[in-house]
């Protein structure tokens, strides 16, 4: 792993690393925050995952999330959204293709190859920051923003015994639904919905996937709430499989890191309370 | 005054505005953030100059003071650092021309039509602001960054009646004897140095320019340190004039975002103390 750049903030050191990936085959691009604590004792990680045209940066200059992992000790991790690369497939579209990997390991062409974000964020990321970095292997949680918070609800469903917690900026939270996650699922996943269930948060709860609770923020003005987020089946899901869901619907805000900033420093003292 | 884009943010709103400026003959976009309580009284205005390269954009996205300003009560007003335009003179350095005009009102071709970012910053733009948001127009400050510290100590000490206070994060404080200042001092008020005094802070405190205090935040491991900000010529010329500095060398900050969002907070409560 190489350290591209490295500026101390808040005490601790904001990283940019560069590795190669098995689970891509590509070199990956990451943010990594180191809080000052971790000079001494191993820290917990949190790890966000962002969202549709996102690369690892977003979140790093707008997400304003370093003050409090700083304050808790906490290592916060920001995984690029997808593999890229001129020898990667793509599309033009915004919502496919190289910054909407979408967290799920492809099974069709041309994007099988290389779009394996959900190996990549579950299995080779933890253990990269484990050989890393001063932290705590069995202390972790994550979170994320739109198809980001897709990825967190769903990596956390498919993994209760080594996340801690888990909450989300407006998320997709039932992609077989809506269109973004249609469009997306069929074409790395496959015409048929069956497959999908395992990429999907509303459909895994449905299945028997269980967290303890799941702490979610949506704005109230977000354009895609109605169409593509959905947290009303959430909360059905939740209420029948007695999930604690808090969702609060925040009046005003939108999809934008003006939202996510506002609420960032409270979603890092819910996950610290839970990682400590 | 045109409001482009409008987000809500801690309870206020982040604003993107546009007007056609009289002072620079352009038209000029700014960010302003309105906390929440300027929807009952009027608030203290802190005007954030930025530095080289920068658009009112940089310090909106990675700045990280709506959390504080929110909480404060404080209405932030981030300029934009030039005129700009198809129709206004550049330079293709990044220290010269668009993205780079000094806080100074030009005197030489081809900058003197455009380039009079002092009286917008001092005239034009504290007046657009009282005439469109619920500010109380006795209680304003001022601090920047880099080229925008030079602009905000100049300000300041020129109108140590219209500010409060005055703050600055890593500012260039004597442009008139490094080599940023005296490329774009040649170009735009010519070569004659006598003319650059009135824009040079150190030479306002020699020349009898006074304000009661003022604060610096300086990066320790910041490239730009020994070349073109010279702190310790501001600490003599305060010293000097019996002006109480605050110059606070922060080790390992460098001269970026990372460096003024880690500040950010502590700037703003220190002037508004200074606002009640």
């Amino acid at each position: 792993m190489e350290i591209v750049s490295r500026w101390t903030a808040f005490g601790g050191e904001q990283l940019v690393c560069r590795h190669t990936s098995s689970a891509t085959g590509t070199p990956m691009t990451l943010g990594v925050f180191v809080p000052p604590q971790a000079l001494e004792t191993p820290c917990p990680v949190l790890t966000y995952l962002s969202g549709l045209t996102c690369t690892h940066a977003n979140v790093m200059e707008k997400g304003e999330y370093r003050q409090a992992a700083a304050e808790l000790g906490i290592v916060v991790v920001c995984p690029d959204t997808s593999p890229r690369g001129e020898d990667v497939a793509d599309d033009e579209a915004y919502d496919l293709g190289q910054g909407a990997g979408f967290y799920v390991d492809a099974t069709e062409a041309p994007w099988a190859p290389h779009f394996r974000m959900r190996t990549y964020v579950e299995e080779e990321l933890p253990a990269l920051i484990r050989a890393n970095f001063n932290v705590a292997a069995d202390r972790q949680s994550i979170f994320g923003h739109s198809m980001g918070g897709h990825g967190a609800l769903t990596v956390a469903l498919r993994n209760p015994d080594r996340y801690r917690s888990v909450s989300a900026f407006a998320p997709i939270v039932a992609p077989s639904q809506v269109p973004w996650g249609v469009k997306a699922f069929s074409e790395y996943l496959g015409e048929d919905p069956a497959a999908w269930r395992r990429h999907d948060a509303v459909a895994l709860i449905e299945d028997g996937a269980r967290v303890p609770e799941i702490l979610v923020d949506q704005g109230e003005s977000d354009s895609f709430v109605i169409t593509e987020l959905r947290p009303e089946l959430l909360v059905k899901a939740c209420e029948d499989a007695g999930i604690a869901l808090t969702l609060r619907m925040q009046q005003g805000y939108d999809h934008s890191y003006y939202f996510i900033s506002t609420f960032m420093a409270e979603h890092i003292a819910w996950h610290a309370e839970r990682l400590a």
